[in-house]
């Protein structure tokens, strides 16, 4: 499945989500990572974001789309990330 | 068709950038919006968008799903904004 990642967290915590989220997904543009991810690996990248975020302060949410069959991708200005292979 | 937009731009257009983006979508958390849109207005938004920001230093990614019969929306933590009825 493919899976867009997005967070909105307090500056302290950014780094250590962004380096969660890097092990499973790929660094698209500030705050938004996206690919191709296991149910299994994205249970376990959600529970690692758990024991880090903030419940009350802090939001991640996940887009997730069994198949991009029906989706598409379109970009105005620039590429700043990579791009997690969306057909 | 469900769109998700995110945006990463110089500081002094994020503003403007939010302004135009809300005209069309529902305001989600920092730098993302979402919500349910014709081809028209999707087009309209882009190309007000393109006339804002530099196309060399900001980037705009519009997720565009035909349907969201095959995808889910997964929240940890807290929903800063608005939900644009994702199914």
């Amino acid at each position: 499945m493919y899976v867009i990642m997005v967070y909105d967290v307090e500056e302290k915590r950014v780094n250590k989500v962004l380096k969660i989220g890097r092990k499973y997904l790929t660094w698209v543009q500030n705050s938004v990572l996206e690919g191709e991810i296991t149910e299994a690996r994205l249970e376990r990248l959600k529970s690692e974001l758990k024991r880090c975020i903030s419940e009350e302060k802090d939001s991640v949410i996940f887009y997730i789309m069994r198949t991009t069959k029906y989706s598409e991708r379109q970009i105005l200005g620039v590429e700043k990330g990579g791009k997690g292979n969306f057909l």
